[in-house]
């Protein structure tokens, strides 16, 4: 009668997504051993992140069982919702109950609207990572940063390393490498032009300028969510 | 009234695929400057990767415009494929009007059942690479290999680094970088396990072991189709 339990694996789904920030994770977490890993959204219907791609939420916030670890991932459409009750509400609730609490990209600025990146150590994409301050959050401009039970992964692509590494933290190294082999994740990027501290100084300013109005639209939503919760 | 046409990028999917072969492509082609990425299947209905995750097509083979760049991704639902008239007739028709025919992961051996890589240099996944020489293929065992106007990469994972490989060439080198800047590649794998390079080699028997029933069924499709071809 003895069997082990899955570990839950909780990932949220939203309008606007990055979609790539979870896709990457959920590509080697669903296939971690006695793991599940599932969709999660406030309904079931379909919805599209910000490429067009269409994803279908496996699981509602009302039905959802409590999982043991929840993912968060950011993109354009995670700025709305760092006001949006239900989702806000929906993560406090699975983390008071959760084994870790993580996310992608701008994922961590969600998590920290919700006050569950508080006094921790976390980071973001590039671009976003200095409004993690606003919340109280020590803001570390690495890949992925592992304080205790909360983990945070960088922009985008940086999901890959978050998902190897959380799986290295639930399963162990053996395990991580061998699904690392099956996947074959031995990057080898054509430029070198990944981060700032990599790319071109007048490409990052480019970069940077072209996502100008996006930026700013964040900042001003994490500049009054962080006033709120500081007036609390 | 001078208008810059897209490129027009139709990206294979089908049931069992291994979702994250097209799904890194994806979302970078899809955000790059001028192009437009689609998904494309025998039918537009829903389906389900290799780990459970619902695709929708977005485009059905009878309404598919001429592609100019065809992307076939791999995984177990390959191996049926190769033998697959409708599919295989689709990459034909496509192949013999687009500019670039190109694959991830095993699609490069679902080409290589089509007639679209003979004599030509190609990659794949590492544990199925000798199968492409059952088809006149030279196998380079590289990330991503540039023949011309056939371009392939490598197991799942190396979708990304196929994916730059190809908007530099698409729209040169600059595009790449600041598209890679944008989505963080700056990748810092925790393990250094991704290729047999690199991998502990009694972690390569283990996992090459596990593989072998479906691998097994791989190779006796592979070894048939390649009868067949080399009879006509």
């Amino acid at each position: 009668m003895n069997s082990t339990p899955k570990t839950r694996i909780g990932m949220l789904v939203f309008p606007m997504m990055t979609s790539l920030d979870i896709l990457g994770p959920f590509e080697v977490l669903a296939r971690a051993p006695d793991c599940q890993a599932e969709l999660v959204w406030k309904n079931r219907e379909p919805l599209k992140g910000d490429t067009g791609l269409t994803l279908i939420p496996d699981q509602a916030f009302a039905t959802a069982p409590q999982y043991d670890m929840l993912v968060v991932p950011g993109g354009p459409g995670q700025t709305p919702l760092m006001e949006d009750e239900e989702v806000l509400q929906f993560l406090r609730q699975q983390a008071a109950g959760a084994k870790w609490v993580t996310s992608v990209c701008t994922g961590s600025l969600l998590l920290a609207a919700a006050g569950l990146l508080e006094g921790r150590s976390a980071t973001s994409h590039w671009m976003s990572i200095d409004q993690l301050e606003l919340f109280g959050v020590r803001a570390l401009p690495d890949r992925v940063v592992v304080d205790g039970d909360r983990i945070t992964g960088g922009g985008v692509t940086s999901g890959l390393d978050f998902a190897f590494t959380v799986l290295g933290i639930l399963r162990g190294a053996d395990a991580a490498k061998a699904l690392q082999l099956m996947l074959e994740y031995d990057p080898a990027p054509p430029f070198q032009s990944g981060h700032p501290r990599v790319a071109a100084p007048e490409l990052v300013e480019k970069v940077r300028a072209s996502a100008a109005p996006m930026l700013e639209r964040r900042r001003e939503v994490s500049r009054r969510v962080a006033r709120r919760m500081a007036a609390k």
